[in-house]
């Protein structure tokens, strides 16, 4: 993707990219019920780059299976390209891991921007001092064979009931995980970006004592000239 | 499938091949939380072809979407193979329809052998009257566009958190639908009518009066050889 | 309510309904987990007349509480229009139940046209005998002070996930229940009986071989015209 | 239990007792979630013998573990006294089943007055047949191994989150199954069958189209002296 | 509320008042599933004020309501009176927000003691950082028109199955929330100050080494004696 | 048990044991959905104490109940031998307390090695506080005689959906908790020691920037070779 796109995209918030698309009809685009593995402090912002999980049959899923080197899940980790997010289709299903921390080192040093999955990671601890964004719904120890088979990669998926495409750039916050979808992504982060602006300014306004109404969402003529002001003034 | 095997497996119980399975180290094949839609008084049997549904996004999910020809829901409905059994992965979602009437109709006319959704049918009263077996969790009105996009036909899928892989030899009785690995079908079939008459000759004895333990499972040398006599006398 | 649009909904079903609510944008009508109590072969029509449910605290919610003459519940019985439907807001909770044989007689003495809760009844085997379309989750006999306080009448509520406003027309069939907004009921009922009487010309088609695609939706004009003749030959 | 408790409790339905219950602080003595596999049209009344599943481990849980003569679920089937209600705590879990029809068939030869499991039975619809009330959450399939191991007789246990204790009395009807402390089965019984011939009363009434203040509690005298007038026409 | 309970209830914990209330028959007072976004270091305590959320309709849910200044969100946070604890009942549903970091920025500075929520709030990480306790499930990005509308103010609701009613007194700490109904905040004060001093001395106690039957609750004499002098010398 | 097997297990992961009980045919040892009540920074490991409760009837559960010096939570908590788990089946129930800080402060100057339930604790702050690891599902402040009954003291029980027969060593890191039967602990236990020397020389190569297919696990000499080299140079 587009590095202009990824820095604005670095720059807004999960709740603002979700009005920017709920305006434009699409109401589920957040990846429900997963938080970060320990917080990184920045966005994750990159490219989806899909793995599909199924139910897992006892015979297809014993240890030895990770021996063979086409394993999907093994290979999704090396072919996932540079700066993509990694997110995987885990039906919801945190009883086993998705994966864990040596993957995810792995993924990190082959320049994965991040990954996201609908059940947990084991080795939670050690994923959340590695420096790339992860989320999950909880952390989770056993291996993944126990629940779920690694089926497919790259294809259209769910992850936490949210629609994913591959390519549909993925955005991560402190809060939750959005998926916009591909072709909107370039309008979608101009717009998130004047809203961001917006909102900074009603923040500080009301910290200053402003009511609500009237200001969010802007009605009033006065509030318009006054951001107006406050872009000028903090080159915004 | 084969027409022995299939006659086979017109006469066992759900049961009976999970116990089966289970000898095998076989725990998840039955699909969970499905029930029959009317039951037809006849096992369904019939080797899978699958249709995955993944999260719906508004924008690719309108009516209008009906009117492609490639629709993939309506498409599986027109290719599956007679014979087979239609499963669908509806992501354990019945908020929404996997199917109707119209749709089950036509699947009945094309020799489909049965269908089976971990979702729900819409138009639920009318399948029940339907001379097709069909298995869902419970009736649900809205069409599917709401919940769920058709994305994939024929794939290794999930189904009420048990594996189906295309081929894989489906068999629904009153109670419950469970997957039968397809190269196992075979001796899974022949063991289960051999358990069938055990267990038949079993519940013969227990109306008399007989108590369970060293019968069930067999453990007295007297019960095999009552058993065989019992064999000889019903030609079974 | 107008009776011809009541007539029109006697004769369509909640699939249809919610197709045509579908078009118009509103996708979440439906009542979701309820299911008739005892279906009495037609279907349930009436405005919406609400009950609202409360957690039960301990020291409100006595069995003497049932003596004061103004508890919402038995007044929402008494005042319930002729002709409307009762939906009660249980908070999806079934544990404890809405109401039982006695009111609901009660409530079909006064002329209710149906009740529906998305929690249960107890009673519910009596229930399914009377003469009144009734709808929950399953049968609950503890009384509903165990989980419940009735807290008010005619609000807008919930109900099974869906909004119902109060004169809202609620239709009800074998399978589910749907909620259609007051100002949309006549145009949905018109088109809910064209687009049956497509449907059922289509079932008539597919049962006689016909495939889908092309057909429904029709995308053809050849259905188109066959269609208009099936209409006139079937006065529809 | 006394034999004339049981006929009293045979008359009566579970609302009934549990209103009773519940004037006397006892509030969550229903078993939540169970109903009748095949409603065999009369109440199933006996005391409480129970049995306690907890997880499965694998290597304890294998198909020859049935071989074992003292395999607490074949001993509890075989030792469940005369008129006893056989109460499995199951752990809500219905992925697996708690018996099958030859022990449910063994246990109505031996004298059960019923069976109830907050899981679910296997060979459901063949025990829907069979003379012996039987209550549970879902038909299923897989044999109890599968996700449960048989691990102690007659302890104190939950069932659908009720207590129950060994002797408790347990009553179900067409909806639901309660619990009934062994020390209060006689008065609750008593105080039961009184309440029964009021609300058989008022539902006369309520037929008739009387209105429901006032009358359900009653809390006007004419209604007392009709209520008694009633009682003598009717001997009751 | 009255200066002296509120600072009595700033110093005990959500522990001792359920078991205060407890010992009154009030079992069901503490919101179920909530926990601080951000826990601020002391106590939230005030009078409630509630906000009712009712299923979102799609068309009268659109963006542009935001911009109604009698949009009942935005009212209830330019009303909450000071020192009042605002309470949502937002139906326990997080897939969408019950409000966001403006809201509570501006409830902040209007002097709001805190707000709950049985949903989740949008900017989380922010709100985790103002100077006002909060309380939800889980951070939730979606704007709350997704699935949620504002009904009404002030009126009796539930959150987390507890029953709201307007001026009950809300007291959180870092584990949970707990209502207090208004008649009973006094005595209730009274009696946890009571209790968590009591609470002290035994925990100082078990510290030492001493065991905890006959201490905790206390049934000797000798604690008795010892926790008199404890409280001379403590000063408590 | 043994002081060495203490120590290795003290050295491992939850994931890495889960492996090796996944090698052995044991899939669901870890006790699911529980985290640490503030992580301590080091492991839990011990042999299992168990206490089960059962739901609770009002009647059996007052306060009062407390003052028995026989209840069986507090004689848990009194009789747990040094350096064992407290492992607590709450039947996954978090909406009343487990236990509180003053139980739990009591088991750690007992000497307990750590505590578990899959309910929740209240007084959570306090006890994350404490030398003592404990783990739950989450706080939950209302006092355990709201939902649970203390009913039996070291039986076996199911924990999270885990069996746990008493004397199995329980081990609890950052991520999870997991059940090792008794007759596994020390081979799994050396196992873990090996696994975990390879899962480190595996992390050192990733960081490195090695690909992970071959190397985990290893199907190549040249790995072989290197992590022997790697063992001896940092003494594992």
């Amino acid at each position: 993707m587009n590095q202009e796109i990824r820095e604005k995209l670095m720059g807004v918030s999960v709740a603002t990219l979700a009005t920017a698309l709920y305006k434009r009809g699409l109401r589920n685009q957040v990846i429900q019920g997963v938080h970060p593995v320990g917080w990184k402090g920045r966005n994750m912002v990159g490219p989806a780059f899909t793995l599909r999980y199924m139910p897992a049959r006892e015979d297809r899923n014993q240890l030895t299976e990770f021996r063979n080197p086409d394993h999907p899940q093994r290979v999704a980790i090396e072919t996932c390209p540079e700066g993509h997010v990694l997110v995987m289709d885990s039906r919801k299903q945190a009883n086993a891991a998705s994966a864990g921390d040596i993957l995810i080192t792995r993924l990190m040093k082959r320049g994965g921007a991040g990954v996201v999955t609908d059940g947990g990671f084991r080795d939670a601890a050690t994923i959340a001092g590695l420096d790339i964004p992860a989320y999950h719904t909880r952390p989770s120890s056993p291996t993944n064979l126990t629940n779920n088979e690694a089926i497919a990669i790259n294809e259209p998926i769910g992850c936490g009931d949210a629609p994913i495409f591959p390519g549909d750039i993925i955005v991560g916050d402190a809060d939750c995980v959005i998926v916009i979808p591909a072709h909107l992504a370039e309008e979608v982060a101009d717009e998130a970006v004047e809203m961001t602006a917006y909102e900074d300014f009603v923040l500080e306004r009301v910290k200053e004592g402003e009511a609500i109404i009237g200001l969010y969402p802007c009605t009033k003529d006065e509030h318009k000239r006054a951001f107006e002001t406050w872009r000028r003034q903090n080159d915004r």
